[in-house]
């Protein structure tokens, strides 16, 4: 089975206007393309970081076109269009497709406790309903549903075309055993910052993150370090980026991502309410942590 | 603090059409009548066994206003007005205080983690848009956040119209820290159907419950047995009953109750997708479960 | 299924020299007279509480020799007799019953995470070897094993004389589970303080606790309260202790309780290291919780 | 700070005769011999993998006196002297010095949930009664007690001869954590199977493991290859040895280790009542696994 995507997959925040109400669009095609120049393989709109869920339907369909056209195949895009209902999902699965998306993601989002038939159908059904490969998203802590390696499995055999598969619960046990039960043939993606290190050793094809938004050099060095075999630089790049990269899982992405964005030059408001931006003292060390990674 | 609400507060489910995408409002009318004949204290529409989360914002809308004016005063209402974010909650409180509900229900919604003090303005901004009670939920199981019964209290302490605690993590000792910080004052109620005994006894005002759209005699009869004091009689009841609760929790609310529903000559339709409605071997066991209630 | 123990069970603590060397087996005669002058029905040796799990074997038979002398069939006794291997648990269990013990308790204390076979296999062995009944005790959080109700009702089942079962999750559902699963013929005890109410109106046959090592009167209202179904008094008792029993479970049994007996004129020592006696703000507490309970 | 431990660290195991009540020393000898001729670069005795839990105090010391006796210098050793009460714990350890040991190991065991300060204490009096340097081990599985990070390097700069570190509890990034807050200089010991080519890329020093056992050459091999860089080679060694790994730890590490010595030739009984020996169907998997790794 092979996959276009692989290496470093960005992820792309939502702009909002300074109170959270109306979408920035102008600056969301400056994040783009910043990402692309910084070298990222592959655009992830609208995924965790990108605030799809807090999105109206109406918002998450002018971000999804607008990135869409932004990118403008200078890499591939994966677009994810998780929602609560299967319908919903679908119609945004239909959506992504009619406007150039690569690829979709799926997170099987839940209020109630899914069954795995449930889980499966679900799939099934977005899978029914589009052409392109779909990249199938583990996170419990943000879907509340937790798919064991065995279900996974199951789905990327009954649903033609869920191809891909990303883990992010930060347990390098689940990779070893996509890699031992898929037998090798099933690509996986890393979904967990702190892990990217030993992931890619395990066999990860790719690593799923919105760091490149601010440290897109020291992201695909990483990369290319392990490539290469050369696993003291490796070592060395995943340990100087790590503490950054704790910084911005335990502040919350949107926030984090966004506050750095701004630091650098590229302002893009908060994120929407309840989340909270960055506070003073988090600025502070965030601002800190990105001197030291740019003076090294 | 005194509240009106107190006893069996039944929770309306929301019927759809055979296929899950039309609401059935006649339907919701007949479950309303049903739950009130059948002595429920007050009435809460679009909680989770209501699907509120799976609706548009038109059809919750739609299903708050239907429900409102069906309710027609005849018992107190307490609308359920989560929203993943803060502006969507605001303006569905608000909808629910226009069309004549007495209290609205907030549960903290999230995908990401949200802090205390991010929690507490969610709460701040709902409370400081309407005049109307707001009971607080903590179900952690479907929110994704679990308020500790400090923040609860942190809560009921600084946004005014906080003056009551729904609590569904199953843990009674959640209560007794509720009636000990809380002197006594903080009227709290029991979101766990498993629990409805111990909770009563532990000082719990009411038992929010979908349960008394099959069973309302026996809830009603159970709550009455703790009023007046008749210990044998409750465990009694309790454990009667106890089978049937265990039943509705673990098969989900929505397929479950829906399914009773139709049993008892009511058809309500399936829950939405991705959420089964009930199988063949559930649907055996609820009708025996009912079946030998409604005999003893 | 009958049995001789109900109502209070309590436990004795194993009072040392200052150094925590030397077993003080005179303060121990004490506070087990203190313990049925209190009124308690029925007299725990050696469970956690009495620190059995830190002493050698023999000071272990010490112990438990002295204390069946001491109560002297005054009230029934049920003898702890818990150790990491089958062959040990089987010795203590014989020594209990050849020196008189009433009863004996079992947990299913494991370095290495057990099999249910291997659990059930254990209590058969020490079921072989006397003639006593054995008291199941499930306690996860110190023997690191969690029996789920299906396994202790197996182990009832197939072990003629496992005839009681101690539950100390501190889950209330799984008294609900063994009231219903073992069709109300399985007489089960209350270990978890903080649910002493909940467990007897859920069905418990006793509640097993150092509590009446300091507040005897208080344990025994409340059982009596419930036995004569006077729910109201019940809860005001149980409110009334609760911050107490609280203390002694956070604070740690053998601590607290052995500070609140030299608090109360019978010193017996502090607990055996690495468990540190109470610091000096412990004591503060608890003499002004004791005081509080007194005056009342 | 430098240590002499490093590489691969190989539990023994206890033999007993047949009905596990006599210790079977020569055959322990053998083991130790096959452990050294297999090439480890140390033996650690005692630890989970011996049972040591499970041993009198007179075994206890025989055991530890006849591996030191054996391994005489061969290689480095390092003793386990873990016990649930400080005293013994205390004259392990310097029973362990007085023998010859290199250093000692230290889980701190509990039955009692143990505070921060009693952990401490606990280290600092082992550490005050020996010369040895200690290894303290982390593995909440077995001990009931997670050491979180900073407790551990609290400890780590308390206790003058506590100079390394043995992580168990599976998460990489609890080395992460070692690596960063330690600035480098904590040298760590991966004790958790699977986590094998992980806790070398990021950095551990060696690994702990009872596998040496029965497949000496491939964990050295691995260990070979992440050292001189060949990540390639060293991912493919991890997966050949994977399901062996899996196997022993969730077979159970004494169960599975005896039965797999007795197929190779070195019969030594099974673990000590309550743990059963390796069933018939877990020797079937067992032996095919070894099979395909010998013929690889």
């Amino acid at each position: 089975m092979t996959t276009e995507f692989h290496g470093i997959i960005g992820y792309t925040i939502t702009p909002f206007s300074h109170d959270g109400e109306q979408l920035d669009l102008p600056a969301l095609g400056q994040s783009i393309d910043r990402l692309i120049e910084g070298g990222v393989h592959a655009i992830a709109p609208l995924g965790s970081t990108g605030e799809g869920a807090y999105l109206s339907d109406g918002e998450w369909q002018q971000v999804a076109q607008y990135s869409l056209e932004r990118i403008g195949r200078r890499v591939p895009s994966i677009v994810s269009v998780s929602d609560l209902t299967t319908a919903g999902a679908v119609r945004r699965a239909r959506f992504a497709q009619q406007h150039g998306a690569d690829a979709v993601m799926v997170l099987p989002a839940a209020y109630w406790k899914l069954s795995e038939a449930e889980i499966v159908q679900h799939y099934r059904s977005i899978g029914a309903a589009i052409d392109l490969p779909i990249m199938l998203y583990n996170n419990p802590a943000t879907s509340g549903t937790d798919m064991p390696v065995e279900l996974i499995l199951r789905i990327v055999r009954e649903v033609p075309n869920v191809t891909m598969v990303k883990e992010s619960t930060g347990d390098i046990q689940r990779m070893h055993k996509l890699q031992v039960l898929g037998e090798g043939q099933v690509p996986f993606y890393n979904g967990c910052n702190p892990l990217a290190l030993e992931a890619f050793v395990a066999g990860a094809s790719g690593w799923c993150t919105a760091a490149p938004n601010l440290i897109p050099a020291l992201n695909l060095s990483l990369y290319e370090a392990v490539q290469a075999g050369e696993l003291e630089q490796a070592r060395a790049l995943f340990y100087r980026q790590l503490p950054l990269l704790n910084f911005i899982l335990k502040g919350g992405l949107p926030a984090t991502i966004k506050a750095g964005l701004g630091m650098t030059g590229l302002p893009v408001g908060e994120p929407r309410r309840p989340v909270f931006g960055l506070n003073e003292q988090g600025r502070a060390t965030l601002a800190a942590l990105l001197e030291q990674l740019h003076q090294g």
